[in-house]
């Protein structure tokens, strides 16, 4: 193996959905030996390691990232910065340090404080899988199968460790993109964390109202979907709101005049413009998942 | 076969999904003997008769309901008020008309000022089954079943023919519920008109992107099931937004109100608050899909 394949051994501090599902595929794909899981739930990870999702365990990030080969940050962000810190002082120079955080400007301005001297092995990514499981039980071999991964690599991040996480993804059945981490956040501030925000937003103005219960009685396959999203994370998506809180609030704004637009089509009773949002609407959503269903199956 | 029971000729205005699937299923429960279905397309029609949804076929809504027991109109609400006036001179005087509109008090209104004779034997009602699918092709046996039909009786209406309305919809497998007008219109522009507008908003504002493609590309899962209900059918779910425009008003007014507030939470990057928003959607839609769940399977 070259020091593109060989990751002798992983870290993975947080091992959940995203991390605990990487160390599964990556295993059986062959990509590295051992598998340390670190993370603060003692419950979580007495469970990670009755699952075979790690060979072994510790609560000190510090001490488990003297072993490392590659260390994958899979907690929520807000927890990183505490992370890289107590690596700082331990980390081997030929340790790869990577991310899974779903925003990426502030992990790469993280990375910049606090592992200033170790930036040429630093490959901020981003898998686009996820669901509203949590927790090591949630971790599934196949999670990245036909999924994207988007890596920003900081201009000094060097070509070898951009490659060994490139073929880490790639052999858990991943496609890999490359953009700058202002370009990541912007899109999916548009396409992944407006939603979740919008979802959240509408589920809880549903369940503050004094009839709550008969509304959501009456709520259907419709709703189910549009609110499925709103079954995540709090604590991870608070922490990616306030992240990318600059391109988020962008967005929203752009929403809330889309909103008050139709609010407009509303008041005037306008019928056609309002069947034209529509089918430009509909046209958009079945063109996109028919590429979609196309990529992922 | 007592009067409940019997429902000799049932003609289906609008053999879609809705009044496609209402025909096979109480075809097959033994609920109606002969369907004739009224259609302005030649070709939907066509097929309904080929897939054996209907019986007959018709373009002519008074030449067709002579000969009813009970008509249903399961077209566009936007199409009732011609349906209704089509049918006033022919409609013989036990025929009862019901329909599957998703909204109540225009269809109420129309019923009053098209049937004013006939109200006795109009019993409103709103199947909640739907999906972005439409046409004769789309019908399916098992639609209804463990769904929720809610009945809207006019005061004027008799028993016998709420009776047999709530017994068609059983012997779907439906669930039928009974309540107003108005409390239909207030719930239903909450749990399911609302969402549909809110996603049909956002996936228009994304396909106005300079960089939509970009967008659109790194979209996934949770953009999936958010934006499934923006492929919704755009001239039904314009009849219905402006049908119900001003319960609908009232929610959007509200919705941008949490958004406002959710905006405020992000300029002030106020973490406990917005975890707190989070937590409470995400226990309130935990909750509801878990009873959701329970009645549905």
């Amino acid at each position: 193996m070259t020091e593109q394949d060989a990751i002798g051994t992983l870290v993975v501090a947080g091992v959940g959905l995203i991390g605990g599902s990487l160390a599964l595929a990556a295993r059986r794909a062959g990509r590295v030996g051992r598998v340390i899981g670190v993370g603060r739930s003692a419950a979580n990870m007495q469970r990670a390691l009755e699952l075979g999702v790690v060979d072994a365990v510790s609560t000190d990030i510090a001490h488990a990232c003297r072993e490392a080969d590659l260390v994958l940050l899979a907690t929520p962000v807000g927890q990183m910065g505490a992370l890289m810190q107590a690596m700082a002082p331990a980390l081997p120079a030929h340790t790869i340090v990577t991310d899974a955080g779903s925003t990426k400007g502030d992990v790469v301005g993280l990375m910049r404080a606090c592992l200033p001297r170790h930036l040429t092995r630093c490959v901020p990514a981003h898998p686009i899988a996820g669901s509203e499981l949590s927790g090591a039980a949630a971790a599934q071999y196949g999670l990245y199968e036909k999924r994207r991964v988007v890596l920003t690599p900081l201009p000094e991040s060097d070509a070898g460790a951009v490659l060994t996480v490139r073929k880490l993804w790639q052999a858990c059945g991943a496609g890999v993109h490359e953009m700058t981490a202002a370009e990541h956040d912007s899109v999916f501030a548009s396409v992944s964390h407006l939603p979740h925000l919008l979802a959240f937003a509408y589920v809880d103005m549903i369940a503050a109202c004094p009839d709550a219960a008969r509304r959501f009685d009456f709520a259907a396959t419709g709703f189910r979907d549009f609110t499925r999203i709103a079954g995540s994370h709090p604590e991870m998506w608070r922490d990616i709101a306030l992240a990318n809180r600059e391109a988020l609030q962008r967005e929203l704004a752009d929403y809330q005049a889309q909103l008050a637009l139709l609010q407009r089509l509303l008041l005037d009773a306008d019928a056609p413009q309002m069947q034209a949002l529509f089918e430009r609407a509909r046209e958009a959503r079945t063109g996109w998942h028919q590429r979609f269903v196309r990529f992922s199956s």
